[in-house]
């Protein structure tokens, strides 16, 4: 069976990654799914093992990295968040795709280790969008939009460490777009296996 | 302006590379466009100059060869075909992006002086419907049919030379995957231009 494509798609905060990529799962492409995070954080209503995500005490996350069992992870504030390196591996060797969600830092941890995954970069539509989508986010305060503000712009110049960059101005063309990259790298000449002896006239 | 993207629909004769083209067309993509070739051979009813071809005498398209006025051209019996290379680049400089449908020799011979190109190479969806194609295609003998299927042999095994591989099962599906490519190649990162300055907080 032929490997499945490991599609990374990452973005600074305020972006829009997370609605791009539920736009995109519901397009229902063939062979096409989200991956699952694992976490230490306790699950919430209606949030399913397995589904939402794996949920990991502190010490079975800590081994789990000692073993080298994550693509990437992070720890943000109390709780930890790491992308299951036998899941994922799994789901490509049978064939399915992976869409990884992730921060621009998790998406620098998975090219270290799997050079091979196509890293899609979401850019806010424009400064001030960015900033609009940020503030009325919600509850923090001025300081930490400011400093959120900031961080942004450092993870817009890292974009240049992607293969492909997607303007999100409109969640539903910006998923079509992904869409086209996933068929698109499905019919590189490194990945189409053309039996060519079965051309040849006996 | 942005320059537009050279996209090479190259194969085998009888892989269907015309009516990929043709349905890639209806698609209606913005900016997509098919080259106009110039050939020697007399126009015929309903062929309009500059629309089918741009029709040219012997010593004119002789001249042209000398000037290195061709991306590509081939003689073909007694008549020449050409891609006008002034004609490509004004609507690649205006912002089109063009489709070229051509020969393999004919891709060969425009990879060498524009390797930044997209060559896609339309596959046979196999041995069997290619020879069905090639005989119901009509008038030829079987030793023409003979030779007919050794070229393809050879011009299959060619598609190593190709960035993509699209198996024509479907004359949709592949016109799909030509547009899938096309929207994804203006994706990546070389040819996205942002500018990362208007991303800066003051």
């Amino acid at each position: 069976m032929s490997e499945g494509l490991l599609i990374i798609i990452s973005g600074p905060s305020g972006a829009g990654k997370g609605t791009v990529c539920k736009e995109l799962i519901s397009m229902k492409l063939p062979e096409l799914e989200l991956s699952v995070s694992a976490t230490t954080r306790k699950p919430r209503m209606g949030e399913i093992e397995g589904i939402s995500y794996f949920f990991k005490t502190k010490e079975e996350f800590v081994q789990m990295i000692s073993q080298n069992d994550f693509i990437e992870y992070a720890q943000v504030y109390d709780n930890y968040y790491g992308t299951p390196r036998s899941y994922v591996q799994n789901k490509l060797d049978s064939g399915k795709d992976v869409i990884l969600e992730i921060d621009i830092q998790g998406a620098m941890q998975v090219k270290k280790n799997n050079p091979e995954g196509i890293f899609v970069f979401i850019m806010p539509p424009s400064f001030e969008e960015l900033k609009h989508r940020i503030i009325t986010r919600g509850t923090e305060t001025k300081e930490d939009i400011l400093k959120r503000l900031h961080e942004a712009y450092r993870e817009v110049c890292s974009s240049r460490n992607y293969d492909y960059i997607i303007t999100n101005d409109d969640v539903r063309i910006a998923a079509e777009k992904v869409r086209s990259i996933i068929i698109a790298e499905k019919c590189k000449l490194q990945r189409t296996k053309i039996d060519y002896d079965s051309y040849k006239e006996e």
